[in-house]
């Protein structure tokens, strides 16, 4: 059996499944993500309840805390935080670079201090590799250098140069035989420079192949034509993951240009800020007019959060500061979006993903909340 | 049917049931606190799976925000906050005292700042009714004067004489037709004024009698022994309730003494500083032994978060400040609690309560994890 398999297409979007030591997962999938271990604020059980497929942990917090080795020791990342399911890790370069303080990059890698207590440690893509070996996660990023937009085109050919270097050395570290390495397309929104960087991986040869480098400050609809334009070139065999992407809208539009597998700390950290994720559009739960609503949150949605509670209550809970109006918004918003990709699929299963689209889009941008 | 029916003993330990509207509670029983409509960071499906037959609301925070009629035109605080089962709410006056700025007491009642917003309001026994008439709890608790101890003699008399005047103005106020009030005894350790106290109220007349004005200053065995001896005089017919008591060794000995039901906000609190309550005793999950631990926080216990989840995860969420440690810790301590309760009662039905109580004592007492 193939690591993946196409199992249908509705114009450029996709549908197939991953194979995983730990599971299949069906794309196209949105992966909560878990940056230190928990998907912030849900038991894993939540997790399981709402049929996430695949999580995302993050190699920079783990390896400053717990701590890759402790978690090796522990089983690996799966039995440390008893998540049986399929766990796809980034590189930790994306985090050294906007979270870590001092870092100086080199052709060896990049050296930074920890932003939780100072200390100096060199990430290079040998060791990236190590980390996520140790962590034993199902898929595995390669290490790369991301550049934040705009940027001049000769800097992005740099930067992409260095990060197709970086991946080739990726590629010399052996990994535990369950897991799967994706490579990086970097290049901005230049269509010459990602062909050239996904020429360059291909070469290489990945299990699948990730868009990086969008969604860090250029403007939307740029992301959406350069995925247009470039993601019918990507390999049809191999998955395709859009990194750190995005609203729901797109989400949406990565199906539409062909991508398969996207996540997103939006779902979670919008929560914390009150904001429920509906068909509708976003609605804000701190708003005068919820004060007396009984209505659930969407009421078009079926998770244990609409069934249950109400707009006047979560709003009561959020307004006072109860940690449990950020659990259950958060735990409404992830269930949204796994809503949204499942659904998304059987349209495209069903051939007929245009008219999903364009009956969500009409909904989500109503502007009912507004 | 009658409220509370009495339906075994142990020496002064009794097993009995109290018949609400929203359910029967089995006795001895321990109150879940939902202060703020919220038992903080549990779902109400939390509360459900690990069997908590009532929980405890606050009338001062719930008259402050989100305001008692706002409660009353959502239906009610079982259907605000979706609880099918019993709630007790207290009158408001320990807070007012503890919590807000300025208060101002008078024979009419206690004047206070909000401590959210500084706004003044007047607390007056019959206001007290009035709230937790329209939040629509099961059992109302009557509105007392709490001295903090020590106190000179004749500060409890005049405090308790008060106590009794409002007590009866409490009982001039319509409740809904499926509420119990229950009056509070204070008098601080002296046998006597607990004496006079107790008598004042039984003249009047209430579903139950709580004792109030416990774990205020005074010594743990200074409260064991005016339970011990005042207790047995308490009315056998009816519930009696020991307020903000306390912890794992304090309810016990109230079970012994022949207390039915009790709350605090130990469990939870203590939660949110990483201590676990284990049949060994409490369990700093902050310690550094327990790093690479991969048993359970508590072997003997078959809770969810037990039967799942290890020592060396559920620090390394401490650690880092994930929500998920305090909402397990907060679950497993709670769980605790009513496994206690429960295991109480069965010894009681089958007269081995000193049993019972020996044992876990001696295993609460070692000081395994110290």
């Amino acid at each position: 059996m193939s690591f993946f398999t196409l199992e249908g297409r509705s114009g450029a979007a996709r549908a197939g499944t991953i194979r995983t030591a730990h599971g299949d997962i069906q794309t196209p999938i949105f992966m909560p993500v878990g940056t230190r271990a928990s998907v912030k604020s849900l038991w894993q059980e939540d997790l399981e309840d709402m049929k996430a497929q695949i999580i995302l942990g993050n190699t920079y917090h783990l390896f400053l805390k717990p701590g890759h080795e402790l978690i090796e020791r522990m089983g690996g990342l799966h039995k440390f935080m008893t998540w049986s399911g399929p766990i796809l890790t980034d590189s930790g370069g994306y985090q050294v670079f906007s979270l870590a303080d001092l870092n100086k990059l080199t052709e060896e890698g990049v050296t930074f201090q920890s932003h939780i207590d100072g200390s100096k440690h060199l990430l290079t893509p040998e060791r990236s590799m190590e980390i996520q070996r140790a962590l034993g996660s199902d898929i595995v990023m390669a290490f790369d250098e991301c550049p934040a937009l705009p940027a001049t085109r000769e800097s992005l050919q740099k930067s992409l140069q260095l990060t197709q270097r970086w991946a080739k050395r990726c590629k010399t570290v052996e990994l535990k035989p369950h897991q799967n390495l994706f490579g990086i397309v970097q290049g901005g929104l230049d269509l010459e420079l990602r062909r050239e960087s996904l020429a360059g991986l291909k070469d290489l040869g990945f299990d699948g192949y990730a868009l990086g480098g969008l969604s860090v400050g250029e403007k939307n609809e740029e992301m959406v034509a350069l995925c247009a334009s470039f993601v019918p070139e990507m390999p049809e065999d191999k998955p395709r993951y859009l990194m750190g992407v995005g609203k729901p809208l797109d989400v949406l539009n990565g199906i539409k240009a062909g991508l398969d597998m996207f996540d997103c700390v939006l779902p979670s950290r919008n929560a914390r800020n009150g904001q429920f994720l509906t068909h509708d559009g976003p609605l804000n739960i701190k708003k005068a007019r919820f004060v007396e609503d009984a209505l659930p949150p969407d009421p078009s949605c079926d998770c244990k959060v609409c069934k249950r509670y109400s707009r006047s209550y979560v709003r009561h809970l959020f307004n006072v500061g109860e940690y449990l109006a950020g659990q259950l918004i958060t735990y409404h918003n992830l269930y949204f979006y796994l809503q949204m990709v499942k659904k998304a699929r059987e349209s495209i299963l069903a051939g007929s993903f245009d008219d999903y689209y364009q009956t969500f889009y009409n909904h989500y941008t109503s502007n009912k909340w507004e």
